[in-house]
């Protein structure tokens, strides 16, 4: 039995509610973080906070709770789950009140959830065989970058492409990846350019993405930020995907063609050590 | 202190809640229906069950509550809250699950919720002026035909028109009308044709909508199912809206442009009429 944290509690994971009312509930009005945990300490937390601050400024929610007190949350939560390696989540709700789209201008209370999952994140055997994708169109919302619950349809694709034999989805968004269903999407071209999407609101601007074109960057590889077609993804010498529980995780088919040697990367493979090793080094 | 409906039992407002594991919290991942209440009465109450049958067999999630089960349940706490004139909210969630992306072929206990708000809905001061409406770009998702609880964009967009002085907003894809907030979008052109977007995916196939439409062809009126652009609204003699609570609602500015008069226009207004008297002989 996990004990999580609601709203200023410490409680088992079977005596956690939140309102009816709350309006992360009723109108998908809340926001999220997933920070990564190795070796019983977190990745990027710094990162993964700084990008909350973000999103709620986007939805004029106003956390009380510093960094100071979410990193004592999130530890202790680490501690008293006796995690060495999986992830800390972490959602920020507008918290209850009545029905009405439009949101008051009273004082409200956010509602503060988190929970730990324990997860083999390092030694994974996806990341091994590699990942099978397959492309569906990009149907979400033209906020990506916000990191909402607002995740239906991340969840309904991959759910179907799993149903399918595969691993993960790429949306493809008037014929170019924008990316997977909760992870960046990049490839690795012929001429050995690492090529990712540019920031903008059709991706999440993930913090392992930063990371790891900061380490691509320190391994002097060529890295270009801009929109690629499914049909390079086809043509590249290799794939792979970012996510702070992925890390670093080779793709090897895309809508059932093989990719290079159909076999996880050199590329990727080294980036995610190298990014591994950055981590863990820079965990607190 | 309203009496609500959580997953079997009736309990205090203030006692209802749900898991914080529950998808609906997590992933959106939740369909609703709002059915109103006249005269103590529930309108179209079939029509708003089979649309949340159509919406939970697009998300895969099994209810085995029957109609007559739900019937009783709104029936109960129109009782026992008293309402004459409001609405019955009632949710569908997947319920809860450990946090996955990919959703467990397992067998899941959906999440039940409904609640009851008391308003004004015949005799309306917003009916009686008329809407101001401010138009936004429809960066929704592509599934709008799904009535999910993903209305973060639209709650967000409301909330600043009313800040602006507005009291609505209605969406633009492609330089054409998508619908409302959570409502359809009706003109009525020079010639008395009454223009509203044909059903697809970019719009909620309105139950009140389809109603209306039936009284605007009994009434003889010229009705065309088709895209209109915001200068066509400009142009309009009149234009109005049509939703559950809203029955139909006359708009008589857009983006500070006039429509018409300026005030709420016959033809509305005596569809409002025909509509109130048709769903009134009709309530169960």
């Amino acid at each position: 039995m996990r004990t999580v944290y609601v709203n200023g509690d410490f409680r088992p994971e079977n005596e956690a509610t939140i309102s009816i009312f709350d309006r992360g509930f009723l109108f998908a009005d809340a926001v999220y973080e997933v920070t990564t945990v190795l070796e019983g300490k977190l990745v990027d937390f710094y990162g993964h906070m700084a990008r909350l601050r973000k999103s709620l400024s986007e939805l004029q929610i106003s956390l009380s709770l510093s960094e100071a007190n979410l990193l004592d949350i999130h530890r202790k939560l680490v501690s008293k789950n006796n995690i060495t390696e999986g992830l800390v989540y972490l959602q920020v709700s507008r918290g209850p009140a009545d029905r009405d789209f439009v949101i008051s201008e009273d004082a409200e209370t956010p509602g503060v959830v988190l929970f730990t999952q324990e997860k083999k994140l390092v030694d994974n055997a996806l990341a091994q065989r590699g990942q099978k994708i397959l492309t569906v169109e990009d149907q979400r919302w033209r906020r990506c970058d916000i990191k909402t619950v607002q995740l239906l349809y991340s969840s309904l694709v991959k759910t179907e492409a799993h149903r399918k034999g595969a691993d993960d989805v790429w949306m493809v968004l008037d014929g170019e990846v924008t990316e997977g269903s909760s992870n960046n999407a990049y490839i690795l071209t012929e001429d050995n350019t690492i090529v990712t999407r540019a920031l903008s609101n059709d991706i999440l601007h993930g913090i392992t993405r930063q990371a790891v074109l900061q380490c691509a960057r320190e391994l002097q590889l060529k890295v270009e930020e801009r929109s690629f077609t499914v049909d390079e993804v086809k043509a590249a010498k290799e794939a792979f995907s970012t996510s702070a529980t992925g890390l670093v995780n080779p793709v090897v088919e895309i809508d059932s063609d093989v990719i290079g040697k159909g076999t996880p990367g050199e590329v990727a493979l080294r980036l995610r050590e190298v990014y591994l090793k950055a981590s863990l080094a820079a965990a607190v």
